[in-house]
């Protein structure tokens, strides 16, 4: 069965009582849930993890070879961090980037972003939505691959 | 019931044929197909027009009083219509703007967007799909508003 | 009798409804009923055309070999449009560009004009009284050339 | 009464003189007498100051309390003096911006305004006329505030 | 036979009275008389068509499944329309870019072509002889391909 | 009484033995002896943390529910980490940023901060008296608020 | 005993009552009151001088053959006036910038100061404290020289 | 009669069998041939020179008070070279830039060049015809003046 | 006879004392009996004023009725000041610019000035005898005009 | 002896199986042997360390009082770790930069290395002789100094 | 037998006596004896070529169809000769970059090559030894290609 | 007795009848003949040459062990020879540029100068005076030195 896993990166640990004018009031464990739940539906698995170091998620991408693709939301180390993209170029599976809020209406530099290129496709500004229209998008790509 | 009108800008008649690799090969009418069926299975009413001319797309945005919101594939307008912009923030009505290609992978004017700052939110890089998944985005968001 | 044409491009037809806060709440049929009494007052002939479509105010700057001179608010079209540039040049006639708002204390891009170099004079930011300023301005630069 | 105070900067006393063709051949003298008699026609009060010193300039805008709004010529030192703005700002009355040569024809710099953003509205390119159309925008303005 | 179709961007109806000492004084009924003949010397099938309405050219793009190849003169599109170049590309016929004036020795925006990267070859400079080459140029082209 | 937590960036373990011509000669314990005095004298409570790991920083911050307010020198991380904004917008808690050296004095990258336009206010190049004038100014402030 | 001069650049003696929001609500004699009864705790001596013109504070620095060190908030000055900087140069005595707002945090050219790669240090944002904290921090290190 | 003077800058010795993909298959000597029989037909007399070195191409420019025009391909010349820009200039006779592949389709600074904005026209993207074009341009362009 | 007048901008009372490794020992008094000399010795009148204030200088540009041409060490001013630009345009007379400093061998900033395009010409780099190199330039081109 | 540490930034544990048509097929442990090998043979003491994580390559620098040089590949964090590079100054220690992948002739981020200026020098493009070719340069830099 | 041929660019016939802090006191001499002799030790031919013309070093890169690849240190050329990168990539033949100084740690045009991109790799910073280093590099990577 | 060299580059041997209205009718032999009259009435031995090709004029660099100082008008190989710059340098001799026309006021290239940073001074504007200004600043600058 396909394999999904989703990166959290810094800070979204504090979804739901972070900035939620912004972010929206999903706490990550409803997030959690919601993906979880529309994996059964499109029958595929999924697992999560959330790290506030750049490191650990490099490690986890590296380790995780039974994995078919990733749902990456990469906080602010979407803005800056090539040892992130280069650990999703260097293990070769596709991955989808999401963004709860719209990164286009906020501050200049959150309109970059050094994986978006390497990505299947981007999501962004659905808050706690981002993630599930970004799960159905990438299982359908898979799909279709 | 709330009212959807898809916008589909310059060249996305050609869908399906266009440049298949990048676009994929649903056609307009493919997709216009699995939005309608969508629309119903979320309990909205949606229409569509596409246009190859900026001034009619604007025209259709000033006449629609009864639509809720926009879905707006601008094509190559998005990238340059500031006119587009402003016939959206004009009638003052929440739009998701979506590409089928990963706008981020391909030339670099493409990345730059004169939309997406004033949308919702932006769906790139699924094909059709970026549609469909648009469309759940914007659901839910007038949902929660 | 000297003859002025006044352009207003994309999005000035919904004047008065169209972010009031910051166009005003002058409507376009006030704004033309405004002109045309100055217009008689400063003793000219005055016309107007509102077009959202770039092709339609070009075809109008070339239809017009009676008009003496233009006073041209050209909305979104400002920022952009080097063909609108190239009629105006084409024709060899005079113009005076108008905006409602104050086009400098806005998103960037709104004080990037491609026309404003080619004009006789600019004013920007008195509202629908943009349009009178431009007027009177346009018609006294013409008694003095 | 409203009281209008006219901010001529530096190199504004040699009008009628100074590169005529590009600034036209009234004087500073002549454009007094215009503003005054305009002023009367509009009902308001107005005084005028010319100065070649910055810090002269923002004095006068500092003892200006029975001021209700200014005209300002800036000159050259409307493209550098961040001083003249934060004058402006700090007494938190409205001002018209106004030059006599179209800004936009002539070298770059002269293009960028500090103290456009913070202006009602802006002027450029009627020769003497700028100052009358500057001051009707801006009593205008004040009526409808 | 080989069908080219050149398409002529605003303002190019006014060939011949549009500033002369830029344009020539040639109209653009003389350059499709020219056109005509040399394509019948060349052994081409050769039409035409002006729009100053992007989109028109847009449509008659997609209309022409006919059309081996483009001889484009973009006027002031070529500098901003990415909604043209997407036109051209999802055909996917080749083309020739021409321009009348050169370029290269007038304002810096017209430096910039939003077409030439996709063009078989762009000739500017020689007025209405830019056509007849470019015409040459791409029936050449054509032949060693 | 109210808490402040010092964070010290990458590198700071090594201050008064790191480039002592350009940081000063006080090590990371004599900083904090100063500040926790300091602390007593303005009657405040204070703890410090160093890490050379952006993401123990980030975890820091957020296990701060009791703090007040922070203190922070970023290193190196205060011209690229937008991670380590995000986690200080995210908590919610106003900070001041302080450097030892004088950032405008040496690489033109140290005059950038990721941080300062959403601190209080920034303190730089007194050695490590920067650490207790920004204390002082954070006190002040949180007094004022 | 050490001599310290303060000077104040344009509008800064309006403050307290200048927009008070960003500037707080301390008048320049307040912040003069507090200079001096902090400078006698320090043990040094202080004058300060204000002025909106550009030529007077040079004046005053070349007259300062007496002070030992200079405290300077250059107001809008300090963005643009290269004759101030080398007024500081030239009598090559240490000096400390201050701003009373946090110029990260405001229009883009507030955050560059043409002084601060010069000074020995800069403080931003403390309202009124911010010359306070500047003089602790130029006592300090002129003590450590 | 006529004099044209062929300049071939650096590395197009090697033509035909460099990057043929790029630049085609024909010799400098094909070339040649077909320059001298269509200079034939249009009843001109052409001479040509090929030199890797730039100060050889400048002395053959000064030389030349016999020659009334040059086509010039300068290779990578034609990117950098101001001196050579400067003799075009110095000796006062028209040319005609051509390159034989599309320096839009390639890397980004073989779309700039430093002789274009002086020359009659350019021709680019059309292999050994580039230079065919060329010179018909230039001849006819001479006949025109 | 001819009448010169030499301008010394901001901080040039200082020369001699001044950062002598840049600008060199020689005092302004010696300067200008330097150039008193040469002035006798090249048959022209020679008068000089320094200031710090950018109004004085600019006011005394203005009186100079009788002035023929000036000399202009602009000081810190040449970076920014369009005022003193526009004042030497507004009088219309020709000046020189002369720099005691190699301004390329500096800061960026002091490589660009606001007043050479309108110079004659430009020395700098020789210290006190940039002024003597100046004034035999201007004599000998006021004599060639 | 001296004691060589080889640094392997993010992603360097995954050489030989990562994307290897540009990193080559040699893995880490490969790279490991040769450089040992190649230690013994130049008569100096070589250890290495691989991190995903910037904290803690960080961490072994600073604990690095024995070691005389550092062979370091950053990896991405080449690109944007300020921290890193400020780690390197911090021990004082000379360094050598290494790349596997020729950084110039991939993604443009890649040209560019915040550590590269204060190495001693840089080797890129090798594959796995990158380190050996960085090792021997380093080794005769030391003895040479 | 494997046939290398270095290529000197301008100056470095004068390696040895130029700034030889910054390019080592080696001479050509020296370094074309360590190159010979490792070339022996490698079992390579190599053979050398120094040329301050452009030209020259282009003339010979034509010239050298029995040669395998280059070692090329392309002195000031490096960093605006694309008629150089063009002799290179005509011959098809590969190279390596190499330079004495560490490029990255000079004027900021030393670190812009406009061959690197071309180039197999680069080595930079180890005086004479770059050369040695450059050749084992390229042997090692004709050997596996 | 001091020896200066003169060099002239690309296009100078036209000085006279190249665009005369910019660079003066001065021949080139003309000044040669007034620098050796400035020469000898200076006490200085001077000789000059000529070159268009880079090479050439570096070759006459090396070879000029003689030579006391250079006074460089480096033609269009000013703004871009890299090559001509390290030659300078690498002798280690003083130099004075020179400019016939003031390159302020002409296209934007002319303005950057690759040489003038590591000059003494820079004589820009005066024609053939320029020469004459600048030897006469070389000569007195190596008395001082």
């Amino acid at each position: 069965m396909t394999q999904i896993l989703v990166l959290h990166g810094p800070n979204l640990n504090l979804l739901g009582s972070r900035e939620p004018e912004i972010y929206g009031t999903a706490t990550l464990s409803d997030v959690e849930h919601g993906l979880v739940q529309l994996a059964g539906e499109l029958g595929v698995d999924l697992d999560g993890v959330q790290s506030n170091h750049e490191g650990e998620l490099i490690d986890r991408i590296h380790e995780s070879q039974h994995v078919d693709a990733f749902l990456v939301n990469p906080g602010g180390l979407g803005h800056s961090s090539y040892a992130l993209r280069d650990a999703l170029l260097a293990v070769g599976r596709p991955f989808v980037e999401v963004h709860c809020s719209n990164v286009h209406a906020r501050e200049p530099f959150r309109a970059t972003s050094v994986l978006a290129d390497v990505a299947v496709g981007v999501v962004s500004g659905f808050g706690a939505d981002s993630y599930l229209l970004g799960l159905r998008g990438l299982v359908s790509w898979l799909r279709q691959s």
